[in-house]
């Protein structure tokens, strides 16, 4: 079993090249939920959403969100009424929303919904959020402490930021079946994901961390240079005083990560990493990365 | 002005006739709001929409409910995961009632989300929820007591009921608006709606008895023999402790109504009462009734 931490972008484009190499039942993939927000009625698990299409099959690969072939009928006339409705959400998409908003006020947890949806959609792979409880991330602004959505979406990232608040304090419990993923792994691929907004709430929830000593885990690095491969990393890494790049994304995960992984074009020099193509243009070349991450466990 | 008291399929039919003759800005519907219901995270106020959609233009005729030509996308998806998903919402249908629940959660009374969404869909007519606070109307049944939708959409009627209730005690005020619009009104209309879940909870907001006197009221009677036009009039009628007839209707609007309108098929004897064709099978005979009644102004 390779279990892997996952974000909602960067990790599924490796998981799309991991399925290449691995049958879907020996993945299993631990996802951030510390994007997760009630949404017009309905539970939206950013991260969660996109590894699940993934697997069923069905995620539009070209925005790596939402369903491919999605109609936007009941978005279109909302925003026409409502003009702070800032999240687009496909008519299939929004039915998987109200139905886990539906199923966790039942009283299900997270995993439960999740494993649900899964089972419907056929999905052989193990998808577990990192936790059953909300732990939400926030970002600080001049205009205030906004959700990590409605900065990255509605603002496309364009506001300066002073600090990433988690919420509540302290974080909760990692997911029983989270845990387990990750022992139950050979090996634990930390992938090209957001280290602020994706990793590092998986590594927050109390008992990844334990769990995590004495496996072997791999990280791949999400910058080549200054550059994120996708998405805000940059200006979140600098926030919480870290260097944006590879080193920095390096220390973030010390004392965990045995093998680090970076691209063959990053100028920035990380004692001890291993050199692939990691910017996955195509599922060929993200089963070419997946093959070499392979080749080191 | 003409103001009609309206629930969600007899007195849309009777409307659908009055723009025949009046012209929209003559025409007030105070509208029961007792079948509200928050479903899906959206606010469904059924007979609201059903007027509301009538005057836009876009109500689906056949079934008197949602919008013409609208799509299940999301229904669909959702109906597969959750078995006791009992509505089935149009796509176009779930954008104003996620609207309706979004304005109403940031602090806009029920009256004005109906005017909001009345302006936007460029309706003239002047549409008002009976309260602005809810007001529902229960079924109380051997399986328990049960919200009115869910006896009559999941179960469609076929349970027996012991009695009617509303939730909270005691009902609401009316909402400013309706209390404006009976008072501005030459004539006011109680549409052939259902009494018990239509008309009766529209008479027992506070301050609409008492401003209903002085004025000339016409009810148009939604029962031939003992069958009502449509929907589950007679047992309701029953369990209230009237007869399931038009004489039992009569008998719930005394001391209100000064004209009271029967089929001309309808074997029941009402004292007084006027009759013409209310069947209203086309557009045609409704304009034609709405013209017998005018008659009487």
């Amino acid at each position: 079993m390779i279990t892997f931490l996952s974000g909602g972008t960067g990790t599924p484009k490796l998981l799309q090249g991991a399925r290449k190499v691995l049958d879907d039942p020996e993945i299993s993939v631990i996802v951030n939920t510390g994007e997760d927000i009630r949404y017009q009625g309905g539970h939206i698990s950013p991260d969660v959403d996109t590894v699940t299409y993934l697997f069923a099959g069905i995620l539009n690969t070209t925005t790596w969100w939402g369903i491919a072939g999605d109609t936007f009928t009941t978005h279109g006339i909302i925003r026409e009424y409502l003009p702070d409705a800032f999240i687009s959400i496909g008519d299939l998409d929004r039915a998987f929303q109200i139905i886990r908003a539906d199923l966790l006020e039942k009283g299900l947890t997270l995993t439960e919904v999740t494993r649900e949806i899964c089972r419907h959609l056929g999905i052989s792979a193990n998808i577990v959020p990192m936790s059953n409880d909300r732990w939400t991330t926030l970002v600080r602004t001049a205009a205030g402490d906004m959700h990590f959505q409605e900065y990255w979406v509605r603002h496309r990232g364009n506001i300066p930021l002073t600090a990433v608040i988690h919420d509540p304090i302290p974080c909760p419990p990692a997911a029983p079946g989270a845990l387990d993923a990750i022992r139950r792994a050979e090996t634990v691929i930390i992938g090209p994901s957001n280290p602020v907004t994706s990793i590092l709430p998986i590594l927050s929830c109390s008992g990844i961390r334990e769990e995590l000593q004495g496996k072997k885990v791999i990280a791949v690095s999400p910058f080549i240079g200054d550059q994120p491969v996708s998405g805000p990393a940059g200006q979140l890494m600098e926030v919480m005083g870290y260097q944006a790049d590879s080193s920095g994304v390096m220390k973030m995960y010390e004392g965990i990560v045995d093998l680090f992984i970076q691209d063959t074009r990053d100028p920035v020099h990380v004692p001890g990493a291993a050199r692939y193509d990691t910017l996955m243009k195509t599922p060929e070349i993200a089963g070419n990365l997946m093959r070499a991450i392979l080749s080191h466990t």
